[in-house]
């Protein structure tokens, strides 16, 4: 046993609808030493992201669900604090599944060393991690946009959608973008560079104002959200669309109706397409070599909202529902040293 | 002009949900002589297909809308009576897109000859023509299945479910049906050779009679009625599904609601992808070549519901939604010679 006491959220209860802090338990753990090949891992940023509402269900999706009871998990950054693993070295900063707690002991299996040198930390929970490489694979695979063509993305200045909607414009799309605050807005044109966006909230008419800012019509719909923006999406589609199918927040909390206008697909001859980035993994060298260097060219801009403190991060992750978070939302729980 | 009159069906008004025979008007006009170039044709069989219902809308599809007050067209296979073409001569059986009435006079763009002996007349507009193709291609295209695996396929005794039913056993798969008649079953069963099929009206709950029909899942779902079946179906698909959405019948007089569940599209990594026939024209020979000798060898059977005379074609076509026809609907315009 080290002296080092962890602390730690597990999930108490299954949301209904959409969670709220009592469905999360605090507890505080003394930190076990590391065993031969394994790692004491002290974290610094911890992710919270949409997907982890499909874990707090028990019906078994393409993740096991989080057990009741146990403590809860996901991606973080953290530095190595004691090392029994021949591959891993004290001072090495590591990528691991083992968020929502400030500690963890663990084999080195899932972990990834990351280049501090190349962005900030957090950058690899967002631009450089997860979210950034569901943009990658949903472009590159399913997407797969040309030059001159116009890519639609909902949740635009999200974690994922930031990524897509800057790799579109590298590109050479027209790349049209849907937030949900006027800041957001401002911060895809100015910042990210997109040709157009719009607030949805205040659009009234949301397929109008996806006409107007794409005249061309979509040929590329990344989408994220589910909902109205996928029904005007499939109206404005033109024919030989792509699809990815990357995220439906709307639905993740309460069944929503589908699009009444899917026998679109037929007639424009559209490809809707799932993907999970998990079973893209042989894809990740060649993501962090070409979005690294994107980023570091300042090509592609981060944003992300960081919340302080373990305690938060309930908060932070029920946030992501409302759209609270701008940009990617991490969770601090130390300092970096 | 020769002395013949040919009897013609002209779209009166657009339905505004299930067309009724008052939308359609009859006609009578004189033939006129086929100048150079072109042939006279005496149709023996018309095609009445759903997606004819989209060409009644005023909207432009894939396909250009019918206009008011102008013959309508479709599939018809019929002998040339007179020709002053270099390529087709007299007595040559043709497919043609100049239904609806019972004499063409036209240029040759877009006929085809058949040979009578490969199969009957009817056949080359169902398993060996557009609905027969259509299934070949969905399945080939995008279906993609591996033997071993299940295929679903909904409307399974009509136009196109019956011939991709059938291929599917040609390729190993476990094939499952649904249809709407207990006659329609018992011929998917006996017939067809399909290893289960129901009743979709008397099932009660649809996903559960699905479910026992799918003990492994479905891993190709052949979409051809979308509402229920596709609900049902994305909770039945298992991972990497591809479900070629070849009609939705369900929502082509009335705008239904689309599947709550269409977020499973994400985490079971599925491929919902629309298609037309006629973008695959390059596949027509080997369409013919392959499934030609499977219907002479007496491994794919067809099943025609024909209605005699063109004065009931608008019944005819009506009936396709209410599931009158007991696989392809067929007009019967002449005898053969």
């Amino acid at each position: 046993m080290s002296n080092l006491t962890s602390r730690e959220i597990q999930l108490k209860s299954r949301p209904q609808a959409l969670p709220s802090v009592e469905n999360f338990e605090f507890v505080e753990v003394t930190v076990a030493e590391p065993k031969a090949g394994e790692v004491l891992v002290k974290n610094i940023y911890m992710s919270v992201d949409p997907y982890m509402r499909g874990r707090m269900r028990s019906a078994r999706s393409y993740a096991a669900p989080f057990e009741i009871g146990e403590t809860l998990y996901g991606g973080c950054v953290g530095q190595i604090i004691k090392s029994k693993s021949d591959d891993f070295k004290e001072g090495d900063y590591v990528t691991t599944m083992h968020g929502w707690r400030e500690y963890s002991v663990s084999p080195t299996k899932g972990m990834n060393k990351v280049n501090p040198d190349l962005a900030p930390l957090s950058a690899f929970l967002g631009t450089l991690g997860m979210p950034g490489m569901t943009a990658y694979v949903g472009l590159n695979n399913i997407g797969k946009p040309q030059a001159g063509e116009t890519l639609f993305v909902s949740a635009a200045s999200g974690a994922v959608g930031a990524v897509a909607s800057q790799i579109g414009k590298i590109m050479g799309c027209r790349v049209i973008g849907s937030a949900g605050s006027d800041e957001k807005v401002a911060w895809l044109k100015e910042v990210a560079g997109v040709d157009a966006a719009f607030n949805y909230k205040k659009v009234g008419n949301l397929e109008d104002a996806m006409a107007e800012a794409c005249p061309q019509g979509i040929d590329v719909y990344f989408e994220n959200v589910g909902g109205a923006h996928l029904e005007a999406a499939l109206n404005l589609m033109n024919r030989f669309g792509r699809i990815p199918f990357c995220g439906m927040i709307a639905g993740y909390n309460d069944k929503i109706p589908g699009p009444t206008n899917l026998a679109l697909v037929i007639g424009k001859c559209l490809i809707i397409q799932g993907f999970i980035v998990s079973n893209h993994a042989d894809m990740a060298p060649q993501f962090l070599k070409e979005v690294g260097s994107w980023v570091k060219e300042g090509k592609i801009k981060s944003k992300e909202t960081i919340v302080e403190g373990i305690e938060n991060a309930p908060a932070a992750f029920i946030g992501l529902f409302s759209g609270d978070n701008f940009g990617k939302m991490i969770v601090k729980l130390a300092d970096q040293n």
